[in-house]
This record gives structure tokens, sequence and C-alpha cells, in this order.
């Protein structure tokens, strides 16, 4: 049986800036509270994943995350700024509007 | 401003079937009730074109044309079967569900 597949992105008039990805990286830094945790989860390099956060935040002009040193043992970590969030959820929205509409049967 | 873009096909369980390039190249072919007029309107091959078309029939196991031989000058010509009708109509339906949710505005 035919059924549609697809892939999106979010873009500007610039041009492209958030595909899976990021947004999966991002969903797993939200996730484990650190760049090294979501690195991780996706079998990246710290460095790696790193420089996917700096990229986008040249393209969109705002910082994704807010990083800090923590007092605890191992501590220190990143959080999604509001900025960060929004792109999460405005992703999550779009992905769940094509994955309905890739739901439907063909007639 | 963020908008969502995107690339879609339709696919079986065995893989890829059908994207854009064969859409557009079977959509000139109805249009020009010919292969030659349909890869001309594209800037491809007559043989480029009927490879593509071999390529989707061997896919999906039907064919996809019914090419004849005209009397008039200039004859012959090329239609689109009922399962070629019908790959451009779901394809077509797709795209406009796709299209009209990236013309919605992120909240």
């Amino acid at each position: 049986m035919l059924k549609p597949a697809y892939k999106f992105w979010l873009e500007t008039k610039e041009g492209y800036i958030f595909g899976k990805g990021t947004f999966e990286l991002l969903q797993k830094i939200q996730e484990t509270k650190s760049i090294s945790g979501g690195a991780k989860a996706l079998g990246m390099s710290y460095r790696h994943a790193w420089g996917i956060i700096k990229e986008i935040e040249k393209r969109i002009g705002e910082p994704l995350l807010r990083t800090y040193k923590g007092g605890k043992i191992g501590g220190g970590g990143a959080e999604l700024t509001q900025t960060g969030k929004n792109l999460i959820k405005t992703y999550l929205r779009y992905k769940n509007e094509f994955d309905q509409i890739c739901r439907t049967v063909p007639t």
C-alpha cells in the first residue's frame, strides 16, 4: 500500500534553520539538563553537539541554551532558553500535523 | 519568521516509489499527451523520462502509461492509465495538505 513519507525543517527567508537532528539534540539536552548528556544520548561528541547549537544560535541570532556551573559533584549543566523551548514546541507542533497526514489512508 | 518546509514522497513497505520529479513528469505527460512533450517541458531527454517511468512501473508492478501510434502527422502519444491517474491524485492530495500546514503561522 502506498503511503506518504516526509522530511521537514524550519527555515526563514534566509534559509535552513532547524531540522530533525537539532530537534533531537535540543530535546535530549532538555531531558538530561546538559550538553554532554544530550550529545551522549545521540552518540555524538560534546564538541559536535556544541558546534550544532552554536550554528543554530548564529542563524537565529539568539541563544538556545543557558549554561551554568554547578556546585555539586559533576555539577554544571544547561537548560533551554525560552527561544530554545519555543523552537522545540514549534517543531513538534508541525511534526504532529505532518505525522497525522501520513497516517491517513490514500483513497 | 520561522516557517516549515518539507519534502515528501510516496512509498510502500519496500521503499521509495514516487516523488516530486516523477509527479511533475506524469503531470506534464498528461498535459502534453506524450512522453516526449512531458520530457521537453521539464528539460529532460525522452530517454531519461522513459527510464523514470519504467522504473516506477517496475516498483509498483503496473503500467503508468498507455502509448499509442497515431494516424495523424506527428501522431502517436501517451496517456495515463488509471494507476497513473491515481498516483497523481494521491500525490496532489497529500501535497495540498502539506502545503496547508506550511501556510499556518507558528504560534
